[in-house]
């Protein structure tokens, strides 16, 4: 069997098998976007790992180092906001290549810094060493949550509203014009934006848990397609969503009409979005508006475990899920 | 400034600076085996991590999959070790290579289980992605421990004695052996698996926790001669190491004296030991003797700031640090 025969999630799947010794302090293990484990004093702990490897998940020329730092320590703010969780502290592990300068690792941890600076987060350590080929960075994160409002990705219910916080493709956009060498052009400066410099959506997730109007919720890694596909069958529930309805920024639709894309196609299926997605109350909306976030209703859950997009002229395509496997395929950005 | 000239002590020091920005939860950050925050239930939070790099740390030829997984995780138990606390959930990340085989990550996985299952620890989770050229490793290892018994680096006074809970030595000479095409000799066989088996003394750092006896404790994983140079540095103290009582198994007495190896220079300065090495009290033998474990006296700490080992001949040398720095050199096993 290969590796990229079963994919990260099959490879995940059979690895996952027999890592519970000391189950009766585990709420949540893999297959979410943190662990959660029970913590005296009625709050539970959160853990988020990542692990970034040059030439995979990035390029050392096409990312500066301050952007790379940030965007490393904003995916992790990410997953925490997904569980409705605070962030706490953050561990950073470096394995640095040999004609790496010391003012790279200092900007890189500038950025790094800044990054969980803004959300009250401490780097406390973690481990630095050389590496003979690509500059790798691991980050561990850990947070806490209330047990009765953490959202997890179970949970949604038949008839839930779909709802994310943030505008949809940008990012994908964004690498697009970096590999097509249109980072230049002036239309593509948002987008570029948003794929190097990602903003987790840590304070809507907290208004989101605060609420209590939130059933099931992911951040949006992967892409739509994929990342509802996680959410759906961890709830045992399928959904439609409303192309017109995903939101699409001014300069996605500028950018994708002048270079003959699928707006929709990238919304659908681009990933690094870093928006939360979350199944829940119609008055979710508001609860996210009235506290200064954007919120924009996307579809519907349903009973039945199929997952549709729904076009402008109302036909119906099975949504599927055409994001990033990591072991599958490769990006770079 | 290259890397290399600063080192990867020089190079923490410059990054640590304003990484804390919530002090009031921190009890010990970088600089100690692992961090320390502050809990509820009086219990403070460990977290330690560490990233494992091929052809850096290891070599995939040297070393059986099962094996790498089982020192993976042993080597964050022995930080968790070295602070007297209990290991509780692990988070490992893997980068894996294009030709790895599905059965030599379901083996490292093996390895990581069993050695993590054997201290009643859970995997929780972690990121899975590729790697284009080097496998990576990277374990993120939670842990608590008792607020006043907590042991740290400094602490150390004048008078203590210094006590290390395994013989010193093997492992550095387990690697000699690989590197030198000798591992298939008998007397190669107890410091080959010293080298690509550590075991993690947890059991022995809770004895000397619970004692109350120890004043600074870690663990020896860069060499003695480097290791208590951070340990004498954090407490402000010195030491004189007393060659003769160094505890040198026989297996490393026989391999030295079979290829003219100085054994005294391989404890000294062999990385990778993963026993413990505390200074306190003349009791703290009898109670580690007490419960199984292993003790042996091979110093004292000093309040003059320098460092000493005293030969048998009773002619007195610095203590220099010569083992290992992740960014100066590389090793291999």
């Amino acid at each position: 069997v290969k590796l990229e025969d079963l994919g990260e999630f099959g490879l995940i799947a059979r690895l996952a098998r027999g890592c519970i010794v000391a189950p009766e302090r585990v709420v949540v293990d893999i297959g979410d976007d943190c662990a959660a484990t029970e913590n005296a004093g009625g709050r539970l702990r959160l853990v988020t790992t990542d692990l970034l490897i040059e030439r995979v998940h990035f390029l050392r020329r096409a990312i500066t180092p301050k952007q790379l730092g940030a965007k490393a320590m904003a995916v992790n703010l990410s997953d925490i906001a997904a569980m409705g969780g605070r962030p706490l502290d953050a561990f950073v592990s470096l394995a640095l290549p040999d004609d790496l300068s010391v003012e790279y690792v200092e900007a890189l941890y500038d950025g790094l810094r800044e990054m969980s600076a803004a959300f009250g987060v401490n780097i406390l350590g973690g481990d630095t060493t050389a590496s003979l080929a690509d500059l790798v960075i691991s980050i561990a994160l850990t947070g806490e949550v209330e047990r009765e409002r953490m959202l997890r990705r179970r949970g949604a219910r038949p008839g839930d509203r779909i709802w994310v916080t943030g505008t949809l493709g940008d990012a994908a956009a964004g690498l697009d014009a970096i590999l097509q060498q249109r980072a230049e052009l002036p239309e593509a400066a948002p987008l570029v934006a948003r794929h190097l410099g990602p903003q987790p959506h840590v304070a809507a997730g907290r208004v989101i848990a605060e609420s209590g109007l939130g059933h099931a919720m992911l951040d949006l890694s992967d892409g739509l397609s994929s990342d509802l596909r996680h959410l759906c069958e961890a709830s045992g529930v399928g959904c439609v969503v409303d192309a017109s309805a995903l939101p699409i920024s001014p300069a996605l639709r500028t950018y994708a009409e002048r270079f003959g894309l699928d707006p929709i196609r990238l919304a659908l299926d681009g990933g690094e979005d870093y928006v939360l997605c979350v199944a829940g109350d119609a008055g979710l909306g508001a609860a996210l508006g009235a506290a200064g976030h954007s919120a924009f209703a996307i579809g519907e859950i349903r009973a039945e475990p199929t997952r549709w997009v729904q076009r402008a002229d109302g036909e119906r395509h099975p949504l599927l899920p055409r994001g990033f496997d990591h072991l599958r395929c490769r990006d770079a950005g």
